[in-house]
């Protein structure tokens, strides 16, 4: 089975995860027979390896974790691989795959840029 | 004039800056008339005071600040109005307009949704 984790940075404020759950929600109506599961990188819960491990004990064999972040600091750059080589570790059986950030991804700048034509 | 900033977090990391900057590329190859700057709410310069007021200074009357965050958190909520507010109070001639953060916006959501579902 292949799942997928919605990797986000998380904060106080509950009503911050909102837009994460939409994009959640149409991933999901989108890919009926394919979990997928948000985690967050502070502040709130689940974090990457529960997240992970849930998914594990349900089958998951592939697991493609994509960041929900505009840029690559400090946290993308050396927290996330760390992460990501300890699930590993702990489940050498499972094919993990780190995507780039978003705002690495062309047709989502694209996107945004339209939206400040139209905001103008 | 009317000009547009691009109202992003800032980051210790220099190379954060690089989607921002492409967007803002982006968007000012569409709006060749219109300044489009970038502003940080920390870490990073100019700050939004300092954007808007040299934008001011040549000649914008209406300036749209697009803030490029995924997610209302603290920031947003209580910053940034703050922020607006007192470029308002020092240049009460100049129309403000301050748009929702891109997880607000459907397009984009949708957008995102888009590349998940082809990135499994």
């Amino acid at each position: 089975m292949r799942a997928i984790i919605l990797f986000a940075h998380g904060a106080r404020d509950p009503q911050w995860v909102q837009p994460f759950k939409t994009i959640q929600a149409l991933a999901r109506a989108r890919l009926v027979d394919t979990p997928v599961e948000l985690a967050f990188l502070e502040m709130m819960r689940p974090d990457l390896a529960t997240a992970a491990t849930a998914l594990i004990e349900h089958g998951a064999k592939q697991i493609t974790i994509v960041p929900l972040f505009m840029a690559q600091g400090g946290h993308l750059k050396h927290d996330v691989p760390q992460l990501v080589d300890a699930i590993r570790r702990d489940h050498p059986h499972v094919q993990l795959h780190l995507t780039p950030p978003i705002g690495e991804v062309d047709a989502i700048l694209h996107a945004i840029a339209d939206w400040i034509v139209d905001a103008r």
